[in-house]
C-alpha cells in the first residue's frame, strides 16, 4: 500500500509538470513526488522526431521549438541541463504574399515588408496603439487594467476593424492571430490578446525572430530533451506513463487520484495539463462554478506543423531566408514557414497550417496536404522545392492529450467573469500549465514558470519552512492578487462609456 | 442478443429525443427505437416538482415553463397530448429597477417602462436597428446573411456600445442578454444573437409576455408532462433511464452504442442532448474536426430558477403583476420575477438568478440566497413577501446532465468557421436538441422541431418510402443548405470593411 502514497501528485509530464516536480524535489528532497502522464511519452506539446535527411537521419521538433534570450526560465533550464541553443536562420530574402486575393508576391530583407507609405503609416500607428495598451495591462490581474471590461467585451477582430485603416494591414494582423494562437482574430478576446502580448513583453515579440523575440533560438537536439533530462534528474521511477487521470477526490484526510492504470493517494496535487483537459477530470467535491465555467470555454488553437527535409538548402543558395508569410487561399494551406536546417547541417523547412486553414485542410488526406504544401513552396521558392527527401507533419488537434496547439485562449467575457479562478488553488489542488503563466504564457517558458509557481504554492502549504520569508510572501501575494470582490465589482460595470474607443 | 439490437437509438429523453422517437414510430411503426437517458427521469431541461403551497401541495416547473401561440410545434404537441395552456398573469404594476447604481425603483403598467424621452428614443432606435438586421438573417445558413462575418466577429456588447447612446438602455440590454441566455452580452456573438432572435420571429418576442411572445402561456400541470405523456405513447419499455452514453462506434455494418448500463447496436443514432454534452461522448471514428471545435466551445447559460409559494397573492391585492426587472447589485441576486400562481389558485412567484449574478451567488449557502431573494422581494413588493410558505430553487449548472440552462450559445467566430457542422449528420449519427433548431432555438419548441427534423433525416436514410417526395426534398435541401464551400469562401473574407457599422 505504501508505494501508492505520495506527498504530491503531478498530473501531466509536460514541461510544466516536470518543472514543478523538479522544483519540489530541489527545495525539499524529503517530499515524495509522483508524475502521472496519459501518453506513452513525456514532453507534452514538445516532441522531437528522427526524420530522413540529407546525411542520413536527424531530429526535428514537431511541437514547440523556439526559445528566446528574454525567456529567463527556459534559458536557465537549458543551461542547467547542459543543452545549447542556436539562432534561427534569417539571412536573405523573405517572401511576403499578403494583401487581398490579387496580392503580388513581394520579397524583402528588412524586418518589415516593403509597404506603401500609407500602409506603413497604418501599420505603425496600429502597433503603437497596441503597444501603448499592452503597457497598461496587469498580467496578474488583467481586470484591474484601464478599460478592462470594455476590451474583454470585444474581439481582437473588432479592435482591428475599428483602428486599422487599410485592408493590407487588416489582413496582416488577421494572419498574426492565426500564426500566434492558431485561431482567428474574431475568436479571441481583445483583452486576452493584450494580456498575452504583455506576458511576452510586447506584441512584436510574439512575431519576430530578433533578439528577445519568441522565434530567436532553437535548441540543439530538440526541445523534448528538456523533458527527458528533467526526468533523468527527477528519477524515471517517479513518472508513470499511460496513466490518464480520471478523478481527483479531496477529503479532509488526503486526496485520492484515480487513473486509467490504478489509484494513488497524496497530500497535494498539481494539475499541469492544458486547461480544457483539466476540465475533463472529475473532481470531488466539484470545482467552484467559476472555474468550471472558465475551463468549459477555452478554445485551444488549431495548428498543424510540417517539416520538409531537402538534399540541399537551395533557398539559401538562391538568397532566400526560408521565411514565407502567406495569406489563406484555396491552393495554399500554409501561413508561415522558416528555415529549419539542423545544427548538423541537414537542410529543412518548417511551416504551419493554422486557424481556419487548419480546419479546412486537416480532414483531407496527408498526400493532398503534402502536395499542396510542396506546390506552394515551389511557387514561392522555386522548382527545387519539389525535390524533397521527406515530408513529416503533425496535427496537434488530433492528439487526444493535447487537443490543439499552442495554447488555450480566452473568448470575450471569460477574463471579466471567471479570471480569478485561473490560478486560484482549490483546496490542495494547484494549477500549472503554460495557460496559467504570467511570463510568456503559451510558450515553453510559460510552462516552466507556471510549474515553478505551482510548486512554490504546494511548498508553502506542505512545508513552509522550505521557503524564505520573501518567497512565502510572494506565494501569498500571488494568491491574493485577484479577489472574489473583483468579479462582484466588475459586474457592476457592465455599462461602460465608449470613450475608450 | 436480439433484444439489444434496434433500428434507431436516441440519446437523451428530453423533449427533442422523445419527439424524434415519436415521429419515427408514427411514420414507420416497424422501426424499433430505443431511447437512452443518463438521468433517472425524462424531460431534460423541463422538470416539474410538487411544492408546499397555500392549499396543500401543488406542482411548479423548475425548468422550461413558457410556451407561445407562435410556437407551432409545441402547441400542436400540447393539443395532441390533451394538455391545456393558460396565460401568464400580467395585470397590474410592473417593477423596474434599472439605470445605474443610483437608479430609482419605477412602476409601470404599459408594455414598456416609463422612460425619459431621450431614453425612449434611444430604446426605439436600437430596437428598430436590431429588428431590421434580424429580418436580414438566414437562420438556416446565417453566414449567407449580409455582413455575417463582421457581425460574428463582434460580441453583442460591442454592437450595443456602438449603437446605444444612453447608459440606461445599455443596462436594459445587458439585462436582456442575462435573462435570455443566462450569459452576459460580452460573451455572445452578435450574429448568434441575431440568428437566435430571427429563429423566434424577432427580438421582442424573446422578452415579452404579449401574444406570440416567448412568455405568453404556461402549461397546466407543468411542462414535464409533455415528456411523460410522450413516453406513454412511445412505450415505457423503449426508454432506458440511468444509461449515460459513453461511446458511439460506427462501422460499415452497424453502430455500437456503449452506455454506463450496457451496450446496444443499431442502424442510426440521434444525439439529442445539449451540444457540450454531445461533445463528451467518444466517437469512433472521430467526429470531423469542424464539429469537434464547434462543440468544444459552446458555453451554456447559467440560470438558477426559484419558486416562492405564498398563502395569498398579496402582490395582486396591492396592484402588482408580480413582474420585477432588477439590475445586478450586491444584495439582490435576482434579475427578473413573474407571477407563478398555479391554475388551482396557489399563489407563487417565479424568478431567475442569471449570468454573472448566478456565478456570484451559486456557490453560497442556499439559506443565504433565499434570504437575499426574499429581502429583494420585500424591497420591491412590500413586507408581505417575507411571509412565504416555501422557497425552492434549482441551479441548472449543477445538474450533471444539463450543465446549465437554457441553451448553448455561440461565442464570436463559431458561426463563421464551424456552423455547417451544427446539424450536418456524421454518417448515420444525426443531431437534435434545441441548439440545432431553426424555429425557437433554445426553447421547448426548438427541441421538438429539431427532434422532428432529425427523425425525418433518419427516415430518409433508413426507409425513404415512408416519406413523401416533398418531405424527402426538404430533408435533402436542409442537409445541403450549408456546404463545405461556405467555410472556404468565408475564410477569404476575413477582411471586411467597416461600412456595415
Amino acid at each position: 500500500m505504501s508505494e501508492d502514497q505520495f506527498d504530491v501528485v503531478v498530473v501531466g509530464a509536460g514541461l510544466s509538470g516536470l518543472s514543478a516536480a523538479r522544483r519540489l524535489q530541489k527545495r525539499n528532497p524529503q517530499l515524495s513526488v509522483l508524475i502521472l502522464e496519459a501518453r506513452d511519452r513525456v514532453g507534452g506539446r514538445t516532441v522531437s522526431k528522427a526524420l530522413p535527411a540529407a546525411n542520413g537521419v536527424d531530429r526535428w521538433d514537431m511541437g514547440g521549438q523556439w526559445v528566446s534570450s528574454s525567456q529567463t526560465h527556459v534559458m536557465e533550464l537549458i543551461r542547467e541541463l547542459g543543452l545549447e541553443v542556436f539562432p534561427q536562420y534569417t539571412e536573405g530574402k523573405k517572401v511576403h504574399h499578403v494583401g487581398g486575393p490579387h496580392a503580388k508576391i513581394k520579397m524583402y530583407t528588412t524586418s518589415m515588408p516593403s509597404y506603401s507609405p500609407l500602409t506603413l503609416l497604418d501599420f505603425s500607428q496600429f502597433l503603437r496603439r497596441i503597444d501603448h495598451l499592452t503597457q497598461t495591462i496587469s498580467v496578474e490581474d488583467p481586470m484591474s487594467s484601464p478599460n478592462a471590461e470594455l476590451y474583454d467585451g470585444m474581439t481582437l477582430h473588432t479592435f482591428m476593424e475599428k483602428h486599422i485603416w487599410t485592408t493590407q494591414v487588416k489582413e496582416e494582423l488577421a494572419l498574426c492571430s492565426r500564426i500566434v494562437f492558431g485561431l482567428e482574430a474574431s475568436q479571441v478576446s481583445f483583452l486576452f490578446f493584450l494580456m498575452y502580448s504583455a506576458a511576452a513583453g510586447g506584441t512584436l515579440r510574439l512575431l519576430e525572430t530578433t533578439p528577445g523575440s519568441g522565434q530567436e533560438f532553437r535548441v540543439k537536439g530538440g526541445t523534448q530533451q528538456l523533458s527527458e533530462k528533467l526526468v533523468e534528474q527527477i528519477g524515471e521511477e517517479r513518472v508513470r506513463l499511460g496513466a490518464a487521470v480520471t478523478t481527483i477526490c479531496q477529503s479532509s484526510e488526503n486526496i485520492k487520484v484515480t487513473t486509467s492504470a490504478g489509484k494513488v493517494t497524496c497530500k497535494a496535487v498539481i494539475v499541469a495539463c492544458p486547461s480544457h483537459l483539466a476540465a475533463q477530470i472529475r473532481y470531488e467535491p466539484a470545482l467552484p462554478t467559476e472555474r468550471q465555467r472558465l475551463t468549459q470555454c477555452l478554445p485551444i488553437g488549431h495548428m498543424m506543423k510540417f517539416i520538409v527535409t531537402y538534399p540541399t538548402a537551395f533557398w539559401k543558395e538562391k538568397g532566400f531566408s526560408g521565411e514565407i508569410v502567406a495569406r489563406p487561399s484555396e491552393d495554399c494551406p500554409l501561413s508561415v514557414t522558416f528555415d529549419a536546417t539542423s545544427p548538423r547541417g541537414n537542410p529543412a523547412l518548417v511551416g504551419f497550417i493554422t486557424g481556419v486553414q487548419a480546419c479546412d485542410w486537416c480532414d483531407r488526406k496527408m498526400e493532398e496536404r503534402r502536395d499542396a504544401v510542396i506546390s506552394s513552396l515551389v511557387k514561392y521558392l522555386g522548382p527545387e522545392a519539389s525535390n524533397y527527401i521527406h515530408y513529416e507533419e503533425k496535427d496537434w488537434a488530433k492528439e487526444e492529450w493535447s487537443g490543439g496547439c499552442p495554447v488555450n485562449v480566452m473568448t470575450p467575457g471569460m477574463l471579466t467573469y471567471y479570471h480569478p479562478s485561473l490560478r486560484k488553488p482549490f483546496g490542495r489542488i494547484h494549477w500549472a500549465g503554460t495557460e496559467t503563466a504570467t511570463q510568456w504564457c503559451g510558450y515553453i517558458n510559460g510552462a516552466i514558470q507556471a510549474g515553478h509557481r505551482a510548486a512554490m504554492e504546494v511548498l508553502a502549504q506542505l512545508c513552509p519552512s522550505s521557503l524564505s520569508r520573501e518567497e512565502l510572501d510572494a506565494v501569498r501575494a500571488s494568491s491574493n492578487t485577484v479577489t472574489q470582490e473583483r468579479i462582484q465589482s466588475a459586474s457592476h460595470l457592465s455599462v461602460t462609456t465608449s470613450s475608450a474607443w
